[in-house]
């Protein structure tokens, strides 16, 4: 049986070798453990909108993807019901960008996670904050 | 001097040239009015997340170029302040997304607006909600 | 056995027989039927806040409980997981607020509600969005 | 002139002496500090709701007191934009709620702050995030 911190780096491996989208955006996964996952990206120049700057969606898919991962650590398949997002500070092609999500509350099936968005300066770019409905389904149903 | 219709038009042609991230998504923009915007995009197999459906930044993406779209129409730059979005539904590979941005209210140099993104059934898949800031920088300054 | 509009009337009453902070604001149940709930109410000095408007605790909580009887009047108990709230206008003594929370998704046990609260002159002065889980409780048990 | 703290304690100060809602609620002050306060109330019978926990506008009431208080200590109106709260734990009849409103970020004439409100086992009962333009009108315009 797997220790937490086992499951937790075996379910976010798991994830992250299924996850094609995480991968184009050039998302790495540095730091993983029960309920935190801290994942970063470099801005590319196709990633930019309209405006010159970084497309909101970039910021919001590497916080989406950390809040995935956190919230899967424990083992159980974790869905995402609502998410929101802010952005203090404009995101620039070159710009790396670290995400940590941290589970924040919890109760019954539902569980609330922060993911802060900063950059090379550590400035913070996006405040997101996320909620799972946790299903009843395992990553490893085998892991008893 | 543009009539608002040649105004809203002229604005998203010009953000849509300068936007890469909308392109790579695939996203097509396909009808355009004052405080109004709809873009559509097809999930292709790269879009998809460690679930095997749709990673959460592709449906976000679609929602916030419609609704950054919508927002701009006006002629003035108008930039996100913070978004919210909920999942009722899952996303697959091969579905055909539609979101549809509209004005909800507007006040001094905030507005909010609507986007619904549904799927080829009219299912709504994501429910979005977004909030700008009017900037004084317009995106024509010589249109007077 | 109660019929769809029976029992949402009978789940409303049955809350608001109960619910003496919505009697204490002054709320007026005026509309239910399934998945829909109209609540309205006059604003009093005493619920100003610190710049001579109303609080803005008083519109959330008009708005919380339309939202809470929309999403009860299937009969099943269903609790708030998260909502969001927007100041469009603000609302001043004397005004006359009505919400009306209708439903805008539902799937497995998550459904979101959309409550709109506009003053006497129909000017939308707060777009609220909530989020409810549906336990397997029901309001009235023996209603088989 | 003012210091930064002395500002911040008359800005609350005379906010919460003409803010009646915050004070039939039974909500007290008891930190400030420039970007930051702390409220806290006992929660009574009359503020329960239709499932016999406390109304989902009480706890957001008051983290919405501490979080204009908050935002407002640097001396310049600021007015919320739009909010949003989570619930992970019921509020009971008897419960002392306090709330605890931070600066998270902040930029151009936007800031945003998190409210977290403990029971008195410091259990996290709701989790508020709040975003306010700063308007340029000043609390005391002869401060300088």
């Amino acid at each position: 049986m797997k220790s937490p911190q086992e499951l937790a780096e075996a379910v976010v491996q798991k994830m992250y070798d299924n996850d094609p989208f995480s991968k184009w955006l050039g998302i790495q996964v540095s730091d993983v453990e029960p309920h935190r996952a801290v994942c970063s990206m470099t801005v590319r120049e196709e990633m930019l909108n309209g405006f010159g700057v970084t497309h909101g969606g970039v910021a919001y898919s590497l916080a989406d993807s950390a809040f995935a991962f956190a919230s899967n650590t424990v083992g159980v398949v974790s869905v995402s019901i609502d998410n929101s997002i802010s952005y203090p500070a404009p995101v620039r092609a070159g710009d790396e960008l670290k995400a940590t999500a941290e589970l924040r509350t919890s109760a019954n099936r539902i569980a609330t996670y922060d993911v802060n968005v900063v950059n090379q300066e550590d400035s913070v770019v996006a405040l997101f904050r996320g909620t799972v409905y946790r299903t009843k389904k395992e990553h490893f149903p085998d892991n008893n």
